[in-house]
């Protein structure tokens, strides 16, 4: 391929570029509240047709799936998945409207666009159609045939995407699997995560019942004298399932927990020679890690503790001043990430017999789906033809065993047997927070990446 | 006086006293939010001119007192005690529109008005004028001389009332004070209360700093690995604050709590033969109370025990659907009711003292003003005037030695150092709960029931 030329052609096309990351951006599609769903996976659906291919949107029990294929001839194929959905931005404070895609100097960043999804996934997920559009153009065809599959429920734990990949398995077939999203950190540093947590979502709620409390709505709190409390009895519920350290207290969740192996320690070791601890707390405000550890074992720590975390906890009254109740209900939503070698189904029957040892047994609790862990060797060749990818651009990628977010890749790893691939250059952040950016320059460098991982890609011999 | 005239008055006039109920309920007057206080001050205000008071609105640091008097040249002068705000509804589902006092048939309670306040206590403070301009009215003059003292925060625990009184001192001074609500049961059964518990409002907020977790906003949930949670912090120091039965496990909080005295021993145990558990259960759609206690044990609970309570706690996430979140904070709105001989400024310093030896001397804590307990024997003459005036209506008055809930009386006995007495006939409920309602009946009985104590109170010889 001829970088020179297709870099030329991306730099010359990127306001047209960067207007269909923004259009993308425009378009709300919180999966958890439903506007825009369908309007968003035409977009997607377009966009696959735009660049010659076929597409189709493909119900589920939730939010479709954008299922799309694009034959070059080319002796191998790769399978591109991604995610139109974003998440929820309701009680946040923005700098800017959520949904705009305004372009602005944002902190320390130069010229970024600001919005929700910028970063995590409809940037990159543009960015992909206009660096395949970029190399069909320049040089006519693709070294590659492609395949897409873009969900629209991970946010939701991509929870119909298991039932999909049942039915597509056959079409889905494919020699890897790339997920594409922005992955240099502030300094330019490229980072390359070869694998994933798993993730179990849960909700648990606490409401008045045979055991006492007010069963049906918040009652005088004058009553607590008389009438027990689902709030405090969630509480020392919750309390029994984490140790002060945060460490789950969940009676057999670790048995299936398996230490790194010892690849996994060798990429540690490298990892915490270039991982800039302080940096990741800067970026997050956050004054100290919760482990006295550093290097390696604060890493170790980081990606692969699982963790039982604590999305979001209401009970009663909680907006201005006070009112006096004797709330009828607490509800606490969580999750559990999954490492190696933990299973949804047994880490919900523990949850389960847990609240029941603790006399809980009454709690209602709403599971989702959830997934396992994946993870690639780094010596396999998809990680390798990604290593030289990014290396092309002068800098060492730093390579992570995992990362500690999830992402439902056990599909392609354990159900298609396929090996994968992440990342890519291109800079941004605050996934699942105000004021999420994505930086102008990352989104020029990023599809450059992609045309460079497809070539390497296509190079491939096993 | 002449009672047949005057009742018959009332009965005559009542379309334009219930309007006057309707009128205050359509004035919203939400402490803890502020939209309309002022205006709702100017009703009230109103209505003293209205039945030949004088009126001033005077300010305070928070929401304004409305002061009155009325001289009648009488031996005796009675303070009239009462509130103009009301509790929110944000996040409540209401049969009606909270604000529109509209008339219906309400459950199994016969024609109500249904709205936030009717019963807590805008409908008796517009009784109260009302029952007053009807013995003016037809007798020409009432036998006592009134003043007004009509706050507008009781809601928020009267935090600006000391203050007022401290100033009004002089001009408050009366043979006693009278605070009318309705109290009588569903079964027409009225009920006399004594005295109350004091209460102290606070509000604890963990939120990320030195000791760790995100300072700033909301951070991934994956990030739970590494940085430590708020809400994870929250929940175990909440639950040191309680036992599994909520007994406080705050050091020493017990230490100034007396037993009920043998006079209330008796008064209790009279309130055992007659209470209705299963009502007040039932009412409030409570299946079982939180002691295993029956008669006299279980009152003694309810009547005698200081609480804990959790008026609200949040943190994180709590709309619909998922999103994997570190929250960088959590909330909790709590309140202990002070039982005999519990002092306000004793409970803070403890309460302090608490999160200190757990290591949370880093939480923000916002304390009310709070107040303590006050009580009358039930042999004072105020209160043999009160149970005279409800026996005249055919029902002996369930007497309690106090009510679970809270009021700043102590300002009356221990500021003013003069009797009180409150209540009267009437029924409602739901109070800080959605669909609190009053029965049309029974405001026409409150009115009634006011004119009778207002004369037993001319009477007192002591």
């Amino acid at each position: 391929m001829d970088f020179t030329r297709i870099d030329a052609y991306i730099d010359e096309h990127f306001p047209r570029h960067l207007a269909r990351v923004q259009a993308f951006v425009r378009q709300p599609s919180i999966s958890g509240e439903g506007a825009g769903m369908r309007e968003m996976a035409e977009l997607v659906a377009g966009s696959i047709r735009e660049i010659g291919g076929t597409a189709e949107i493909v119900d589920t029990p939730g939010w479709p799936v954008v299922y799309g294929e694009l034959d070059q001839g080319a002796p191998r194929t790769l399978l591109l998945y991604g995610m139109y959905d974003v998440q929820p931005v309701a009680g946040e404070d923005w700098l800017v409207p959520p949904f705009e895609a305004r372009v602005i100097p944002f902190e320390d960043r130069g010229e970024c666009v600001v919005g929700r999804g910028v970063y995590n996934t409809k940037g990159p997920l543009a960015g992909l159609f206009s660096a395949l559009e970029s190399v069909r153009t320049v040089e006519g065809r693709l070294p590659v045939n492609l395949k897409f599959m873009i969900e629209g429920e991970e946010e939701l734990g991509s929870r119909n995407l298991p039932g999909f990949v049942a039915r597509y398995k056959d079409r889905l077939r494919a020699d890897g699997t790339y997920f594409g999203f922005y992955a240099q950190e502030k300094t330019g540093k490229p980072v390359l995560w070869l694998g994933v947590k798993g993730i179990l979502f849960f909700e648990m709620v606490c409401r008045g019942g045979a055991w006492g409390g007010p069963t049906v709505r918040g009652i005088h709190g004058s009553l607590g004298a008389l009438i027990a409390s689902p709030v405090w009895r969630m509480i020392h519920a919750a309390h029994t399932m984490t140790a002060a350290d945060e460490r789950i207290t969940i009676d057999g969740i670790y048995d299936t927990v398996i230490p790194p192996s010892a690849e996994d320690e060798r990429v540690l070791a490298d990892l915490a020679r270039t991982f800039d601890i302080d940096m990741e707390l800067r970026e997050n405000d956050v004054l100290r890690p919760k482990h006295d550890a550093t290097g390696a074992a604060l890493l170790r720590h980081y990606l692969f503790d699982p963790i039982l975390n604590i999305d979001g906890l209401v009970g009663g009254h909680h907006g201005a001043g006070t009112k006096t109740l004797l709330p009828h209900e607490a509800r606490a939503k969580m999750h559990v990430r999954l490492v190696p070698n933990m299973e949804p189904d047994d880490v919900r029957a523990k949850i389960l017999a847990h609240l029941k040892t603790i006399g809980c047994a009454d709690f209602e609790v709403r599971f989702e789906e959830g997934y396992p862990w994946a993870k690639m060797s780094p010596s396999a060749p998809i990680s390798q033809a990604m290593i030289r990818s990014l290396r092309s651009f002068g800098h060492e990628p730093e390579v992570w065993p995992n990362i500690a977010g999830s992402a439902p890749f056990y599909l392609f790893s354990r159900v298609l047997s396929q090996p994968f691939a992440m990342g890519g250059l291109g800079h941004g952040g605050r996934a699942h927070s105000p004021n999420e950016f994505a930086t102008l320059e990352g989104m020029r460098l990023f599809e450059k990446s992609v045309v460079r991982f497809v070539d390497e890609f296509a190079a491939i011999r096993e």
